[in-house]
């Protein structure tokens, strides 16, 4: 029997910050057909909430550390304001959206970083082993779409901001033991360009040996190689796909394929 | 065959604004035994970043209106800060809870409040037998704790501030014809008092004769009145019992309990 496929698909926030484009992608996700999760970044409203409290993130060595004012910052607008506008959205377009954070059933425990060589503050980091996929598979047999946010808890009281790029790795590497799963990553580009410049130069398909070539020859650029590093990640450890495209395509398909 | 027992617990803002109080609450409700529900209030937190933001919530005759931005500033504290505060500290004693709003899995349609006489702005109005018990169901049988805020949704896309105390008593009522339920209101009196000035004078049982009789004696303060009508429409419908009692004593049982 084949295995069913889940559709892990994040976005960031130049799409949540957008109120167009969100709208335009709720309607595209919501049209994918069967299991599906959502996995959102945070955007630009934390940091505006901030200056007008007139609270700045601290910055150590040009890293921005989560003190504790930005960690209820960043819970009150992810897992608050932008997790429930997101859901309202997609339940008005007849999809059966469930918001949570990684602290609600469990769902993903993480770890405090440690504090050398630089503290972060309330920032965790999260291992796939640790996804309790049980909560997950028990939403999607009863129809529910899980919208997830970066906020996660240590499980002894304490919530942490975590990041969604490797909340949606997580899910997906968890999810893979039992699903087909396919990784979405949507971002403000088509995809991997071999020219940054040239929108025709959309690479579709990158596998282990043309990644290794790439990166020889010095294509892909600099900012694009620990994405695509964490996209074979993925697919070494059993996600079937990964897929990094514009927020605009996701339901046709154009954009970069990442698989072995 | 018994019908299982679920308690359906609501706390409010007094208890909520206190740190001490709610920790040593969520220790006694963790405690209780069976499937439960927890409800939460706002508390002044909401109330206080509107001030920090310099937002007033408008008044019309003395109401709070709802608008816009006083929708925002609620779904951040209640869905996000208060919420997730509960929900990790309750996952930290080792109870399963699980945080939403009535727009996760579409668990609480509500209907805007209609703008005559006075428009409340985004306000919902909702209805026991709108409940979708299935999903609440489907949480409890998974061994988690559903953690609800009162922030709804009109299933259009527009989330919808409501009423904590109604959601309790409705999902109460809902929860009414498959389970034994009790339902158990916080608050900072000890329960229905004879004298409020007379610690002593706590009335342990009321039932719909006695509660006539208070009514004619002119005993039961004017304020009390609507809550212990809502008590008995709970009962009416299905609702075992309604406990009025602080927060401090859901664990030994000394309050008010009404019951037909």
């Amino acid at each position: 029997m084949d295995m069913e496929t889940i559709h892990v698909v994040k976005i960031g926030g130049n799409i949540i910050d957008d109120s167009e484009k969100l709208q335009s992608f709720l309607k595209d996700f919501s049209g994918i057909k069967g299991r599906k999760i959502l996995v959102h970044g945070g955007g630009k409203e934390a940091t505006r909430l901030g200056e007008t409290l007139g609270h700045k993130a601290p910055m150590i060595d040009g890293r921005r550390i989560t003190d504790e004012k930005t960690l209820e910052i960043v819970t009150m607008v992810y897992a608050g304001l932008i997790n429930k506008r997101i859901v309202s959205g997609l339940q008005s377009l007849g999809c059966n959206a469930i918001g949570l954070t990684g602290a609600d059933g469990n769902l993903i425990p993480s770890s405090r970083r440690k504090p050398k060589p630089i503290d972060y503050g309330f920032v965790g980091d999260i291992d796939a082993a640790m996804v309790n996929t049980g909560l997950i598979q028990t939403l999607l047999e009863n129809g529910n779409v899980p919208v997830l946010c970066a906020i996660c808890h240590d499980g002894k009281g304490t919530l942490l901001n975590c990041n969604a790029d490797t909340i949606a790795a997580s899910i997906a590497k968890a999810l893979a033991k039992e699903y087909e799963v396919k990784l979405t990553y949507c971002f403000e580009m088509s995809g991997v360009m071999r020219d940054i410049n040239d929108p025709e130069s959309l690479i579709e398909e990158i596998t282990p040996p043309l990644f290794e070539q790439l990166k020889r020859d010095g294509v892909v650029a600099s900012g694009m190689i620990p994405k695509l590093s964490n996209a074979f990640d993925s697919v070494s450890c059993g996600v079937r796909e990964v897929m990094i495209c514009n927020a605009a395509n996701i339901s046709t398909g154009t954009g970069t394929k990442i698989h072995l």
